[in-house]
Order: C-alpha cells, then structure tokens, then sequence
C-alpha cells in the first residue's frame, strides 16, 4: 500500500488535533506526519498514534517531501503558505474560507460532489461547518428537486472558535457560579446564559460573512448558481455541535414521506424523525461522531413547495476535520 | 381614586409572583389583593408591598368580592375555576392557552390591539409569550402592510418551564461541573449545553402546541385571518429571555431603512440596530425590563417582499405578566 506523508498546517488547534485523530481513526495510509505550527510550539513534539511528532514551524520551508498539507489555521496563514505548499508538490486540503470561492479551487462535500475534487491544481477548499451541516442534511432534496431557496437559523457551538471559545463557556459557566466577574475575550459578549447574534462581520446588506457563505458556498457544492440563502447565524452556548433550522423550496414538491426516504437513504445522514416518540437531533447526540441527523421534517405552512427540517452535526469533526480527511481521501491512488 | 380588588390565581409560581411586582411597579390602584393557589400553600403569607396577604385555596368560593382575577395558572385550573370567576362578577385576565382562541374571549397585546377588549364577557386571554414578543417586534410593519407570512425559529428561555425550568438549567450545571449524574424531570433532555428542538406536544402537521401558537394567535390579535406561519420553537440554556429569528414577507415591500423607523416609533419595541458598533437584541439584556428590542433589519435576500430581523423579550415579564397587568390597566376607569 502506498503511504502519503501528511502535513498539518495547524496542528496545535483543535481542528488540526480532531485532523490527526481521524486520519488514525480511519487508518489513513500516513507514511511520515508533519505537524506546522507557529514559532511558538515549534520544537515540541505531538503524539500520532504513538509515535512522537516533532513540530515544525510553518515556514516556506516546511512542507519539503509532503504529499498532502491539511490546512487548519486561519485565512491569512493559509494565504501565506499555499504557495510555497502547492510548489513543493503537496496538495492543501484547507479548512480556512481563503479560497473557497475561487473558480480555480474545488469546494467539496464528499457525499455530495466528490468528483470536483478532480479538477483541483493544487488546492482544495473545505467548506464552512454551518454549510457543511446543512447541505448534507439537505442534499438528497436538492437531487430530487433543486433548491430554489433557503431560510436558515443556525445555533452555533462554541467550538466554530476553537479551544478557546471552548475554555471560554466553561471559565464564564464558572465564575457566574462564584459570583465573580470575567471579561469575554474570544466572543463579544458573555455567552453563557445569551445567544449571540452576530458570527462574523458585516459582509454584504447587513448580513454577516457566516450568514453569507451557506449561499455562496451552497451554490458552488450543490451546482446551483441561483439558489437564494437567507441565513441568521446565532452563537449558543452549546460546545461542538450545530444545529440549524432550515425552510427550503424545491422547483418541485417533495412531500414529506418521500423528504423522509430520500434523508434515511443519503449518505452522511440519520433520520431522527419521531416528534411523538420525542426523537429529534439535538446536539449533545450528535457530538464526537461524524453523521448530520436530520429530523422535524414536515411541510412549510407558508409556501407549497416548502418543506421545514432541523438538522445537528458536530461542527469540529463533519463540520472540519473529518470532511478535510475525506476529500483527502479522495487523493488516493486507488 | 377607585381601588380594585385583585386576585392572583397561580400566585406562588414565576409569572404570579412576577405579576405581584409589575402591580407594585405600575402604581396599579390595587384595594385588596388576593393569592390564591392549591390547598398546599394555602394558608401562608405573601409579602405585597409590605402588606402582608394570606393565600387562600382555590376553589368556587376563592373569588367572592374580586374585581379583576390574573391567572398564573396551567389551563386545567384556569377551566376550572373560570366559570366560578366569572360568576362572581370578576373578569379573568388570563395567561394560560385555555380560552385563547375562543371567539368570545379578547386575546390582547396592549400595543397592538387595546380596542378587542372591550368585546369581553368576563374572559381576556394573554398570548403566548413568544407571540408577544414577536408580534411587539413587527406589528409596525403589519400596520403599513399587511404581513403576508413568517417564517420563525425561536431560542426560547428555561423560564417559559417556570421556576422548575430555571432551577433544572442550574442545577444541571452544577452536577457537571462536579461530574455528578442527574436526572432532567421538566424537560425532556438535559438542557445545559443542548438545545431541544421540542416545545409542546405534537398539534398539527408535525408542529407542536407552541408552534401552532405564532400562527393561530398571531392572525386574531393582528386581525390578519389569512396570515401564514412557518414556527420552530426551540428550548436554549437561558434563563429568561425569548429570541427569535423572524422573515417576513408583507403585501407592499417595506425598505429597511423605513422598518427601522417603524419599529424605533413603535409603542414596546426598542430598535437595538447596529451590526458594525456589535449592537443587537440579546438576551441577556432584555431581561428583567419589558421593551422588546429588534435588531439586524436586512432584507430577505429570497424573497423581494421580504424582511428579515432578530428580536429579544422578557418572558416571564412582557411575554406573561407585564402584558396580563397591562390588559388589566385597559379594564380601569378613565
């Protein structure tokens, strides 16, 4: 079996640590594992699978001999570096948003369109969580039917910013507990207790960057250039699974029973779907593991072509980590 | 002056106790005021405003000499003892869902509809909270244009469980920070940390009880028979604040700009508007106050005639008691 040296642009985050549990998880073929990070915890060594990593600090240098850089850092160093990755002959499977929407650079879902990873010259996007969530619990519905539009509220883990919004939910749960005061540094506000409306800033007509990329990534994965998105991405106080409440219009009428058939049968997907037997997806079931589950399907009262479905998935391994280890699988020589 | 005797029936739950305190703050012209609630309180003391109120029981004979009764109570009571409120020449201001879609029973937002209530004959009902606190946000907009539809997802307070809410969110928090098991007995999962995508029982379609409320209650008090509600009603770790998430469609566009000035003019609402300075509704700063705030105002970017926006209320006061001590105010002599 041939081996692929793996680089993790990243490594000390928690997407870039869930990556190299996966990558053992799924036993994928790792010759030598790389893992970058800043000067800071370079030096250090990370253990994968028992075998001690030293880490490298992210340098032009860095990605020498690698046949795959997955990408967990932010946008500005995955445009720092994915020239340097792409020159010394690595593919960047990247989590940051930094290309995504480059017509030159696959954004891929791999239960949905597995085969644009083909024409990719070096880079490859993964989509943002909330999208990732969504669109594999909605995608079978898109085949039967395209998708003319979408209404989404999200509820959004602490985990979309990373170990520190984490530590954050637990120190504040904490000190509001001993009655002492904390300033919120990761979050604008005290999330404990609050909903946040607001993940990301102002990107076009009052809506945010996260509001505006279950549209603009939506149209790219699905095929589905018109396709209109009105999105409200909501922080909760939950610690890694998203949830989201999503109104679409297929060009078609998909009635319920079949929306059913086709979600029970969809790869990436659980039906969880028995409100009397209060079955539904929530997140403390859908955390560490790697299935959307999709239920409270039934019709839009406000349109006939409607349908109403609520969907969770956790948003560090589908949402991140596990769908960047799946398109790389995607790179291997079969 | 004229003075009015009150009774509370519920008085020892949340909203009654709530109830109490919005008299106090209102100057309402209380004579005597009567809590009354289940045999096993019975006997005990309320303070109210330094006079001290014994708790008489319910019962047919519990509501002698009142003039107006507010009901704190589950629908059970509120049919029980209705017939004998009314008969005692009292008018039953009443908070739970028992009579709300009773033609012959007001169902009152005293922003909005102040008018219906004098069609009473002996029954008022109080709506839903989360339909008060949506229906304050947009019920400017519905007086420009008639409001076509909405499709909503609400981040509802533990509150809306009463004090047993409350109490289970903390105390869950607790047992996991000391890594003790517990057993959730007001809702249906565990609440911290989690979201649960079930408010009611199944009503109609797949919609539960709570669901149902936004449509059914909000076409009697905007007087909009026609309109149509797509609702998910969602439990959050809050204490007691509702958020929802709202898009609207109505018969005549309404720019932004002009629904922010309808909603700032807006009797109840406080337009809290302002992405770029992190300005909008949350939860944690409607509570223990009765405006209702109303933030990121954009258009539905799926629907021409579409608006989209955010708001927040206090559940336990504008959602339920402010509203039943203001319906009561509308019933005292000029």
């Amino acid at each position: 079996m041939k081996l692929y040296n793996i680089g993790i642009l990243g490594a000390t985050g928690a997407v870039g640590q869930e990556m190299m549990k996966i990558l053992l998880e799924r036993s994928f073929p790792v010759g030598a594992l790389r893992p970058i990070a800043s000067a800071r915890s370079a030096g250090g060594t990370i253990d994968f699978g028992g075998r001690p990593c030293t880490i490298v600090e992210a340098s032009d240098d860095a990605f020498e001999g690698l046949d795959i850089v997955l990408g967990a850092a932010e946008n500005d160093i995955a445009e720092r570096f994915a020239p340097a990755i792409v020159k010394a002959g690595a593919v960047f499977v990247d989590n940051s948003s930094a290309f995504r929407l480059d017509p030159k650079v696959p954004l891929v879902i791999p239960e949905i369109n597995p085969e644009d990873v083909k024409h990719h010259s070096g880079i490859i996007s993964n989509p943002n969580c909330t999208t990732i969530v969504t669109l594999v619990a909605i995608h079978a519905l898109a085949k039967e039917s395209p998708i003319e539009s979408i209404v989404a509220s999200s509820y959004q883990a602490v985990s979309g910013a990373g170990k520190n919004g984490i530590d954050e939910l637990y120190n504040e749960v904490a000190a509001l507990a001993h009655g002492k005061s904390f300033e919120p540094r990761v979050f604008q506000y005290q999330i404990a207790y609050n909903v946040i409306p607001q993940i990301g800033g102002e990107a076009y007509s009052g809506y945010t960057s996260e509001e505006m990329k279950l549209q603009n990534e939506g149209r790219k994965i699905l095929h589905l250039p018109e396709m209109k998105v009105s999105c409200t991405c909501v922080r909760v106080p939950v610690v890694r699974s998203h949830s989201v409440s999503v109104v679409l219009r297929t060009r078609e009428k998909i009635s319920v029973e079949h929306a059913r058939e086709l979600i029970a049968a969809a790869p990436g997907c659980r039906l969880t779907d028995d409100l009397a037997s209060k079955i539904y997806p929530m997140p403390l079931d859908t955390s560490d593991q790697d299935l959307v589950f999709v239920g409270r399907i039934r019709d839009d009262l406000t349109d006939e072509r409607g349908l109403n479905l609520w969907c969770c998935g956790d948003q560090v391994r589908k949402g991140a980590a596990t769908n960047t280890v799946q398109i790389a699988e995607l790179l291997l020589e079969k």
